[in-house]
């Protein structure tokens, strides 16, 4: 069935379990004594939200983060009641009983979201779940602002508060001045809740030093491959590889035009190999003249545009032997890595990953999991 | 059911059915007598390949084209065995027996795609399904190059043809001296198979003119709002609309710096509004300092970084009445089209429609839909 599904499809995504929880033990470790949690929104970053929080969970994740409250309702009906999961958006105007009714703590990012919670611990005589209170401390994206800070500290609503967080702007650059003041203006907020876990950092910020790392640390790209240490050597496992199908290999001609546009023209006659994998698999189409990708370990250049369902590459360089109908192109993997992908499609590796496409043949790879020592 | 759904979503997308059926018939109507398929692949552009479908099949539509053999087989289960369904792809390695299992017609692009299926026709005594012959002529991308297709007029192989095609690399450029090139060459090809159906064009190529209708065209794009003639008068219906929901409304002081990278820095004081939308539900990253939305009919400008769940908008201009948390944000609709936003994200409406999320809670509008008189 697996290799009936692998040989219909235009690429196989490997996706590495046992990389990711190595990855979470890795940052634990660093961590602790504080907490780690995983967060798991956007689908585990595109990577799969249900196998990859299974996997987290099993191995003693005890918190995980998603964005939405579908999000967090679809994950707290596959792990049960065990784990907590919290909710980053809040929630939307009339949505706080479902946060209730499912056992999810929400982030609550402004007055409004915070007075809806207070008017549901109402409704449930003081019975709601904890919630986490965000602070804006530079993002100013959400998050409380100082004056509405203090207005709850100066008059505290019935609220039990599971954690203090805030988020940084700049953790990628650990030279950039903002971090030291969100890391100044975050200590000073929490001092407010001596009692209360303070979370500041993510993937990136985790790698600032321990003194980001406070009570709780809340890492998302970190575990899914993507370097949390820009510029610097990769601290953790890679996790995706992504390898695309020969549909055909053509000898093209001098002058030549490729693909749409004709924005590509052969400068000499060589070898193009199409491969099944295009932007409506999230192969963006800024990858156009400027991807890659690797067959048997040598570089091939992508060539013209990319198009919706198909890319072209230039394997003239290449053997015959190892490019042809039905070979594989290696689009990421040890060679190319999500970072690499992305500073050629011109973003970030986080959105390489949200981007994976739903038509790939997904194979979660298990056999590196074991039990902690 | 359907407004609780939509009440914890972070925006709403709405499809309008009648109108890609509208379109249907307009492009339809524009090429009769040649007969009009749908091309349905990549989800049908992300608008839903089910719904769209069963749409387009309810009006009429004879012929659906997906790009891949796993496409075709959830568009067969769906539609029952009345429509004729096409690979565009065509088979990879060991998969014809499927395409045969499932009466679907492969786009045959290479001679060992030819050769595959003239031994499935001998292992099911010449009743293998007809195919489709994708000839090559300036796209090089897929298709027969001309000595290819020399040596299959020379030697015909026992396959029945359904059809002979092509695909146009600048057909969006109704001047592009390669438009003349191709259909001097598809012209010329075709005639070597006087009775098969002859298919050149798809959404741009049937606006180049009658002579690119041939037997068949193939319109994608164009029926699900992205404009068939780039820089002239839309001549078909808009088909979707998004609709964000704001999180929290933020005043913000100047000298402020906002969101990820501290990318954008307030000139003057004002208000933002943050949408729970973000590239992982495809509004790319590219939209970063480029993007816009609407208030009220009113235009916001994006601010800063596209986050991953997130985005912020500059909403000083718009009355408080308007700029609430719970209110929406228009991203797609009649002031600002696919095609708009593609302009400021840098690439083409097909790749805003592909990116479309899967988070957004989708409504399917059909009350525009009436059978044809």
């Amino acid at each position: 069935m697996t290799s009936e599904a692998a040989s219909r499809a235009g690429a196989v995504l490997e996706i590495d379990l046992g990389a990711i929880v190595a990855n979470w033990r890795t940052l634990a470790g660093m961590t602790a004594p504080a907490q780690c949690a995983a967060v798991v929104k956007a689908d585990a970053y595109g990577l799969g939200a249900r196998p990859v929080a299974q996997a987290l969970a099993d191995a003693g994740c005890p918190l995980f983060f998603v964005a939405t409250l579908d999000e967090g309702i679809a994950l707290r009906r596959q792990l049960g009641t065990q784990p907590e999961i919290a909710i980053l958006n809040g929630p939307h105007p009339g949505t706080a009983g479902e946060f209730a009714a499912h056992q999810l703590v929400p982030v609550l990012n402004e007055p409004g979201q915070v007075a809806e919670w207070t008017a549901l611990g109402k409704s449930l005589r003081d019975n709601a779940p904890a919630a986490i209170l965000q602070v804006d401390t530079g993002m100013a994206r959400l998050g409380l602002t100082a004056r509405e800070f203090a207005a709850v500290i100066e008059a505290p609503p019935p609220i039990v508060w599971r954690a203090v967080m805030s988020h940084l702007a700049c953790s990628d650059n650990p030279g950039h001045e903002l971090n030291k003041h969100q890391l100044a203006c975050f200590t000073a907020a929490a001092a407010r809740f001596p009692e209360v876990a303070a979370s500041l950092s993510a993937s990136c910020g985790i790698f600032l030093g321990r003194q980001y790392h406070f009570d709780l640390v809340r890492p998302g790209a970190a575990l899914f491959g993507v370097n949390p240490c820009p510029g610097r050597a990769h601290p953790l496992r890679p996790v995706v590889r992504l390898q695309a199908k020969i549909l055909q290999v053509r000898q093209i001609d001098t002058h030549q035009p490729v693909g749409y546009g004709a924005a590509h023209v052969m400068a000499a006659a060589g070898r193009i190999a199409t491969v099944a994998v295009g932007y409506a698999d999230g192969w963006l189409r800024s990858f156009s003249r400027r991807g890659c990708g690797f067959i048997a370990g040598m570089r091939v250049p992508l060539i013209g545009r990319v198009s919706m369902d198909l890319a072209s590459f230039g394997v003239s360089a290449v053997p015959e032997a190892v490019a042809y109908p039905g070979a594989p192109i290696e689009l990421l993997g040890p060679a190319y890595g999500v970072d690499d992908a992305a500073a050629d499609a011109g973003t970030i590796g986080y959105e390489i990953l949200t981007a994976l496409g739903s038509r790939y043949h997904r194979v979660y790879r298990e056999s590196a999991l074991s039990p902690p020592k």
